[in-house]
Parts: C-alpha cells; sequence; structure tokens
C-alpha cells in the first residue's frame, strides 16, 4: 500500500550534482576574494522577510513572483481565512537589494560608515520555469551605502571587472547611463512625466527592435506621435553615441548632474582598465528596476552573447524610505547562475585543479591502521584521498573510478607508504608519449 | 500617512553582522578544505522540497517545525480550502538527510559510488525561539552511501575530528554506541519491543539526571518496575564501561553485530587518533533520530560544557524508502551555529589575519587616477584595501577607522606609491614597546 516517496525537486528548482558544485564553489571563491581585497565585507540576512517589506514597493514585478509562507500555530485560522493576507506573514527574497536596505535600516549604528558590502546568496521567484531559468537561484551583489560621490561607482566597476576577469571571462564591456539623462531625454522628447516608464520599457529593447517596431510599440503604448519621432530622431543620430554629442543635442547642459557623473566615471575607470576591459557610454541602456536614481551600468562577455552578466546602478531614494533619512548608496550583481553556465561550457572549466585519488584496500583482510596511515600522509600532502574497496576486477575498477573523477589510485607499499598510479601516466605511458 | 517599512529581520531570524560573517566563512572554509581531502564531494539541494517528501517519516519531530509555502496561481483557492494541506504545497527543508535521501534516490546514476557527500547550508525550524536557537541556522553534515562496513565510520569520525581540530577546537572526545546494542540492551531488560523509543528517550537524560529521577520518569511513562530495576542495575556497573563488561552482562554475544563493529570502530579510530582526541564507548548515547539503525556517535569539545557539537549515525533503512533497494548510509552532522558561537567567544577568534588598509583620499581634488593605481598594487600585494575620503580631522577619522576593524591607512606617497601606515606600529611606537 505504501507508496514511493516523490524523489524530483520542486518543479523549477534543481539538484546541484558534485562536478558543477565544486565549480559553483570555486567561482564563488575567487569572486569574494576579490570583493574582499576591494574592502567589502561580506554580510547575510535570513532567506525570509515579512511580507509588508517584501511588497513594500521595492521589487517592482518581483513582488508579484514571492513564495509565500503560511503562518503558525494560533495565527493561522484556514476556516476565517478570505485572502492570502490572512494566511501568509512571511516570503521569500525575491533579491538581495530590498533585504539590504532593511539590514542597514535595521544595523547602521554597528555597521562600518561607508558601508562596503558583498553578499552571495539563493533568492527565489516563482517564474514560469524556462531553459537556464530556475526558482531558486545564487545572487551575488555588492553595494556601497553612504557616498553620494561617483567614486563608489568607480570602486563597483573596478572590482566588478576584476571579479569576472579573474574567473576567466573574456572580452568585458561595460556600458552605462543615467537615469537622469534618461528622464531627461524624455522630458525634451515631450513624453508625459507620469509616463516615463512605458518610455524606458520600449527604449530598452533598443538593440532587439527596429527603429519601425520601436515607434508601433510606443504608439500603441498611447505615446504621442511628435514625441516618439523626436527621440527616435535623437537615438538615429546619437547612438553609439559621444557624451558630448548627446550633452549637445539635448541643450540640457547638466541633466541634474548626470553628465559631470558620468564623464568622471568614463574618464577614471577608462584609465585605470588600462585595455582590460573596455568602458562605453550607451544612451539606450534603462535597466529595469524602478528604483535607480542616477548612474546605471551592465557588463557583457563576448563568452556570452545573449546578455548582459552584471548589472547595477545608484538608488539613493530606497534605504531612506525604511531609515527616515536619505543614505546614498549603488550597487552591482553578478548573475552567478548565468556565470557558472558559461565557466561550465568553456573549455577547462573544471573548478579546481585537485588531485583526487582512490585508496585501494581489502576491507576486512588488510590491517587497516596502515591503510589509514598511509592516506592520512597523501592527504597532508596535499591530496584529496577517498578510501575504496578494491574489487576482484582492478581493470573495471579503475576505469570506472576514473570516471567517476579520480585521477589516480593509491596502495600501501611494501615500506607501509602509498605507491601512488595516476591514471594520466599511464595512459600517457601506453602511448608511448612519455619523455 | 505612509508608514516606515519593518526593519527587523524575522522573528526568531537574524542578520550577521560582517565579523560574524567574516568568521562563519573562514570556518566554513576550513570544515570544507578537510573534508574535501577526505574525498568528500560538495552537492546541493533546494531549500524547498515537497510537503509530502518533508512530512514522510524521516523528521520525526522536526516535521511538525516545517515553515510551509502557500500554493501559488490557480492552484491556490483560498475559499474552498479547509486544512493546511490545501493552501500549502512545499515546505523548508528542516534538515539536510531528509533532502539528501531524496537526491539519492532522484540522481543515483550520476553519482560516485560509493557517494561521499558534503552539504553546508541553512536549515529551517519553527521553533519557539530562544537563546542562541534560531529559526534558520546553517548545518554541515557529511555522509558515505554505499558503503555497509565500518569502514565508512571510521573515515566520518577521522575526517570530523581533523576539521573540528583544525578550527582550533580542544579536548575533543568521541562517543559511540550503537543502536542495536542499544535494542538488545532494552529487550534484556524486559521493556515492551514497541516502547522502546520511550526508554530510550529517558536514557539520553542519563547525565542529567539521578537514577532515582530515571526510575521515576521510566515508572511514569508506564514501563514495568522489573524492567527499571534491571536497566539501573545495568548501567549502575557499566557506565562508564567497556565494550566488553557490556556484552558480558547482556549475555547477548553479538547484539545483531553490534559489537563487532563497535570493536572495530574503537580500535580503528582510537589507533588513528595517536592523542589527538579520545574516543570512548558510552553504553548510555542515545541520538535522538529515530532513523538510526546502527552505530552511533557525537563529539564533544572541552571548550564547551553544555552538549555536544557534533552527531550522527548509520541509517540504513531510509534511502531504500524512497529508491526501492536498500543503500547502506552513514551521517555526521557538526553543529556549525555552535561551532561559531564557540569560535567567535574564544580569544583570537578573529576570522582571517587579513590586513585591512584605509586607502585616504581628498574626492575632486586629486587626481583619482593615482589614488586607484596605488591602492590596486597594495592589492596586488595581498591587502584588503578600501577607498575612504579624507575628513578635515585626521585623528577622529583614524580612530573610527581602527574602530571599524581597519589595521592602518594608505596616502599616496610623493612617488606616486602608496604610503602606510600601520595602526598597531603606532600603538607599539608610542609605549615604546618596538624593538
Amino acid at each position: 500500500m505504501a507508496s514511493r516517496l516523490p524523489t524530483e525537486p520542486p518543479r523549477g528548482m534543481r539538484d546541484i550534482l558534485p562536478a558543477e558544485a565544486e565549480l559553483r564553489d570555486a567561482a564563488a571563491e575567487t569572486i569574494l576574494a576579490v570583493y574582499r581585497r576591494h574592502g567589502f565585507r561580506r554580510i547575510e540576512t535570513p532567506a525570509l522577510e515579512s511580507l509588508s517589506l517584501l511588497t513594500g514597493g521595492g521589487g517592482g514585478e518581483n513582488e508579484k513572483l514571492i513564495f509565500k509562507v503560511l503562518k503558525r500555530g494560533d495565527k493561522l485560522d484556514v476556516a476565517a481565512a478570505v485572502t492570502e493576507a490572512d494566511l501568509a506573514d512571511l516570503g521569500l527574497r525575491f533579491d538581495l537589494t530590498v533585504p539590504l536596505a532593511r539590514y542597514y535600516a535595521q544595523n547602521h549604528a554597528k555597521l562600518p560608515d561607508p558601508l562596503r558590502a558583498v553578499q552571495l546568496g539563493p533568492v527565489w521567484r516563482a517564474e514560469r520555469p524556462q531553459r537556464g531559468r530556475y526558482r531558486q537561484f545564487t545572487q551575488c551583489d555588492i553595494d556601497i551605502l553612504g557616498v553620494a560621490s561617483e567614486i563608489a561607482e568607480i570602486e563597483l566597476i573596478l572590482a566588478t571587472t576584476e571579479a569576472l576577469g579573474a574567473l576567466g571571462l573574456e572580452g568585458l564591456t561595460v556600458r552605462i547611463n543615467d537615469r537622469r539623462l534618461l528622464t531627461a531625454m524624455a522630458a525634451w522628447c515631450g513624453f508625459a512625466p507620469e509616463r516615463h516608464g512605458s518610455v524606458f520599457i520600449t527604449l530598452d529593447k533598443w538593440d532587439k527592435l527596429s527603429p519601425e517596431e520601436i515607434r508601433r510599440e510606443l504608439a500603441e503604448a498611447g505615446h504621442p506621435a511628435p514625441a516618439i519621432a523626436r527621440m527616435l530622431d535623437l537615438y538615429a543620430t546619437a547612438a553609439p553615441a559621444s557624451l558630448s554629442a548627446v550633452q549637445r543635442q539635448l541643450g540640457n547642459p547638466t541633466a541634474e548632474g548626470a553628465f559631470a557623473a558620468l564623464e568622471r566615471i568614463l574618464g577614471a575607470v577608462g584609465a585605470a582598465a588600462a585595455g582590460r576591459f573596455r568602458i562605453d557610454f550607451d544612451p539606450t541602456l534603462v535597466r529595469g528596476m524602478g528604483y535607480y536614481t542616477g548612474p546605471i551600468f551592465e557588463i557583457r562577455s563576448s563568452s556570452f552573447a545573449a546578455g548582459s552578466i552584471a548589472g547595477g546602478g545608484r538608488y539613493d531614494g530606497m534605504i531612506g524610505r525604511m531609515l527616515g533619512r536619505a543614505v546614498p548608496a549603488t550597487g552591482f550583481s553578478i548573475g552567478f547562475e548565468r556565470v557558472v553556465d558559461i565557466l561550465g561550457r568553456a573549455e577547462g572549466g573544471a573548478g579546481r585543479d585537485d588531485k583526487r585519488l582512490a585508496f585501494l584496500f581489502e576491507d576486512g583482510a588488510q590491517e587497516l591502521g596502515g591503510v589509514l596511515r598511509a592516506a592520512q600522509a597523501l592527504r597532508g600532502q596535499g591530496y584529496l584521498v577517498a578510501l575504496e574497496r578494491q574489487t576482484r576486477s582492478p581493470g573495471a575498477q579503475r576505469a570506472a573510478l576514473e570516471k567517476q573523477g579520480y585521477h589516480g589510485v593509491a596502495t600501501v607499499g611494501p615500506d607501509g607508504r602509498a605507491d601512488v598510479h595516476w591514471f594520466a601516466d599511464r595512459a600517457l605511458r601506453r602511448s608511448g608519449s612519455r619523455t
């Protein structure tokens, strides 16, 4: 009668096998080491937050994708419940930015000022599962809270390009724009101020749609034809464009400081890049989140054509809503899953060059103490050593061990020390190519 | 009208500040490095599992403490819902063992055989919050699946004592017993087989209660007086006891193999310990989980008197319930939160001996390129370097930076290279103790 229990992970979530887990660990270590060198300090928040926080307006569309947690004990009255709000009080975080803002508001008195925070951890979104998109995925964010100057953006960009470079990602290009410039642009075109968000959603597709498709989408959204025409005209001449060309065209000398900010970031980062990566002004860059207030940026790699691998921007308004006083803030998020995916597909994408040995022994027939001592001595030399019971067919066993990721086998030699046989050595010897 | 958003973490959960986060990261790295050397391979499962799995019987009392996740979209009908089962389909994992069993059943064809798995991650239990006990906490488990021989227990114990030793925990003692021996003991005393669980719950308190209190608790639970008397008599002479003394007394020469298993583990581990730690047979050791089937063990440290810091045992029955064929399994779990707590309280419990520098600059007044280059050169030498804007009162700023965990400040020298001033140097110079 007893039916077997389900063994699949929940829909849209997945199990991570050892080879990928090791790749993920190695990537996380590499990224965190670079961020630590740049003075960022690791912090952690709980996976769960109150639903009132999560639905408080900082999450945009993501607020609709929250996994909500049932109230517990007396707080739950199933019979009397009418709406979801009667049933749930907590939710799994959908990003690391809303929890960071709460964390800072709660703990600022005990935190360094400014705070350079690095977070690495899972977030959850109940999206329709699709290839390469999961309902639990890892994000890696750095944020600088308490610095109004563009030095913060410069630090974020230099640290993140260095981290991505340390992972081996090639052909990095930073694209940068500014929300204030987008607003000045939309005002100059003549779009209604309260409808700028809709304009930006379409502008975000600039590199995917033709000008005619852009025009049609904006017209269908009800924007006035003269404004649409002006915008198409502006971007036809300005993209790709120099900052000064856009500045001349808009006739808005500061755009509330956006031009000076972009100029400083482009200058300092460009000089420090010294050819390791490119940084380009891109007036069509939008970045989705509504909370951005200043410079916005993303990074693409020639290793991955389909989209960006990191993105961020300044969000000076968010923390004030929780703390009651304004705190300037800017952040950069690496798409950890995408990066791991690229590394996994790259040749030589193995996590580490550890040497993994199977220490063969005859269980029961052999004095175990000698096996344990010899195996431990190998570990002391830096090898990864697992004990494996010897089978009756050594050839088949070695083939199986090699397939499982072992690089060689060891046994206790006559002198009590380990005899090591590397699989690669044997292959090389056999092919006669050993020098 | 807009009320400020809540900034406290959810009840029983907590924010982790930088110093503790760094300690946790360093502890995790140390433990994982030792386990890797012993051939364990990192795996990961999702935080959420189906409620049918979580409530399927492997979790004992923990099944009552599950954070349940509301169904989503059309699957949720609040008005028609009568019980929690109508509302929730997923839950946050309460341990790493039930998910591991599911993972193995699902992925065994792609996994090494035997599998040595190491997991490190958060689990969630809706317990009544109390000092030092949280509703989200981290566990670190190693498990060996596919090895029936006691070599598996020997590996678990040697690897875990080495990991705890590498963390600096002192005075480690392993206590070991066997579930089959507990059953043989309860049968010999004359307790009813279906009531053995209740006997073990009381026996588990052997080191906290007096014999008279043990007698009273067993009597109140309705156990027969002659069985209670026999048990008290047995343990009065046998605890602390040698294995052979218990074996003679019980008159059960094998206890289904328990004596041979314990003898082999005690012998091999005792020899390999070579004085680094103790291993003792303890016939009163119970371990709470009902799924254990063979040897059970835990580790205490003289650094922490109040309880064990790691525990585990053999659970040969659990995976078969999901896979449909029996797979021998044994595991060991480090109480990560407790270990971090001990390390944090210990003198010199800082996570790393990194050198953290604040690179002072005058924002706007100074050419930024030189600052960025000099700071990056220091990072290349292994220092952790953050940019900090110079204030008008250098003394107060240095004091504040030292309080925030910086070890010194740097500035650009006349030659374009960094001038570094260590706070400790200054203190030493001032006290005249510098050699």
